[in-house]
């Protein structure tokens, strides 16, 4: 558990009156000719001879103002009896999607959609160099439900000193798999997922999209590299990166238009940063849209009822993509 | 993950329109009156000669017309490649609180907080009693951003045929710590608190309501017996139903006064029917407030951003109870 108490200054606390007065704010910080309102841009895609922080970018990342972890430790861990923390320590970025602020990822062109994939690509390797760190989580909320505190599209990067819990359960699963096996546990899901084709949702050269087996919630959908890569860093720029923005921006289409805009998360896995682990696992990305309230029984069990087959809606949203394949992209 | 087609008729389903449809419904099936719009009642409290399924009770159980697992089992395992699955199998029920569906526990005499409890004691030994069972969780959702479907106050039951995962990581923690300190980590824990005091809300004659060291959300509090008992089936009925009640209660009311009525969530975990483990679990009451929205960090990291200091909670909420304890109950 991470405490930060910074974040209580973020658009999205709990008193309506913040929220509303963020809502009612007419300046958005992420919309072109308001650089001044975040802190100095740390990359930024623009046209030969722009001004850094200036306006004419199409894609712009920019440190959170509400970041839950700091670059700045002070090196100690703290004990008080059994319990020990540490500082949280690790980069918050904001990487905003493109200068329109009304232009979610189904609506960009292709063009733009490959540029964002490019920056997340950018920021993972830079922060995969730090020694400091052991982890880059890329996710991107959408809609108020889902956790989207600010209205203009922008993904989000965590760049940490500690592996998640939830990595550590994946790698785990994915170490006694290859020990068993001799293989990799999400290219044999990919194999049996492709034979039995009814949680297919879209293919092409080099990803599968498809709803998991034991899905979470109605519509979790998850988007996996054909080729057996570990880390996300290592995606190929000139066939997987257009393959992964078409991918993506398909899925999210698809889930736009049928179901009439819901709110979602989506966040990619990849490997720790030094975690030995590349024959067992393999990067994916992660989409869960926020179609049902996790109440007390998930809550108390950590387990998620789910009101919709996984056969179900990869049915409904390949029908979608179908129909979406033979339009302009 | 459990698959529950059957949840897609509830009242929280995907469409507003059906949530508007069941909001303006003016019928209330918890209500007094209207106990022919729920399946017959397993336990009801009403005064000596009152006819089973008739309007003289003052707390009424009846099975959940949108179950998530049923008792009727086929017995058998599916198979699908590497997968398998098998029929949730258990018994969903509704704990209504009072007649009143305008009065949640703060607001109710503290004799009918009692008689709650003891409702969920008779039907936690109920279900303790059946061999197919592995589990039994006792929930309570409040307000519809916390997943509460209908508006007059009820807890939930699920009895179940299998041991949810929380519980596997809570107790593998409980029996590691046993074997290393011979002691229960909950009791250390308890003795630890009260010692430090800075995350203590409030205590009694039987239980201690704390501000848990690593709180998952602002203002998470726990309600734990000072006896070592494992089991929320072994509730002493003379001495620690009232005070868990009183606990329970102020608990309720200082959230509800000092931070303007939230949505939450409590359940109690208690330790699985079968599991061997009387000297490593202790039973307890967690209660989750949502004042924030768990987001892509949050489902992709299995980690929990806290913007309040636990410490910060317990004295917030300390200070309301002491208000409280001077009046009437």
């Amino acid at each position: 558990m991470a405490v930060a108490t910074e974040r209580a200054r973020r658009p999205d606390s709990f008193t309506q009156a913040v929220k509303e007065a963020v809502a009612a704010r007419d300046v958005c910080p992420f919309c072109p000719g308001h650089e001044a309102m975040t802190p100095p841009e740390v990359l930024a895609y623009r046209a030969p001879g722009g001004a850094p922080n200036g306006e004419a970018w199409w894609v712009r990342v920019v440190p959170n103002l509400y970041a839950a972890f700091r670059l700045e430790p002070d090196g100690q861990e703290h004990r008080e009896g059994r319990f020990w923390r540490r500082d949280a320590i690790g980069a918050c970025e904001v990487l905003i999607s493109s200068p329109d602020h009304l232009a979610p990822t189904p609506l960009l062109p292709r063009r733009q959609v490959e540029e964002i994939v490019q920056s997340y690509v950018d920021r993972y390797r830079h922060h995969a160099k730090d020694p400091n760190l052991e982890h880059v989580l890329i996710l991107y909320n959408h809609g108020r439900p889902a956790g989207a505190s600010l209205e203009h599209p922008h993904s989000q990067l965590y760049a940490i000193n500690l592996v998640p819990p939830s990595f550590i359960d994946e790698l785990q699963g994915g170490q006694r798999f290859y020990r068993e096996q001799h293989a990799c546990v999400f290219c044999r899901t990919l194999d049996d997922e492709r034979k039995a084709g009814t949680r297919i949702v879209f293919e092409n050269d080099a990803f599968v999209v498809f709803a998991p087996y034991a899905a979470r919630t109605p519509f979790e959908t998850w988007i996996i590299p054909r080729r057996h890569t570990a880390s996300f860093g290592d995606l190929e720029l000139s066939k997987e990166k257009p393959a992964f923005a078409e991918a993506l921006q398909l899925t999210l289409k698809a889930l736009r238009e049928g179901l009439n805009d819901p709110p979602f998360n989506y966040f990619i896995h990849s490997a720790p940063l030094k975690a030995e682990v590349s024959e067992a696992y393999h990067w994916h990305l992660e989409l869960i849209p926020k179609l049902s309230t996790a109440a007390g029984f998930e809550l108390g069990t950590g387990m998620w009822i789910n009101v919709v087959k996984p056969e179900d809606s990869a049915a409904f949203l390949r029908e979608r993509v179908q129909k979406l394949e033979g339009q302009p992209a």
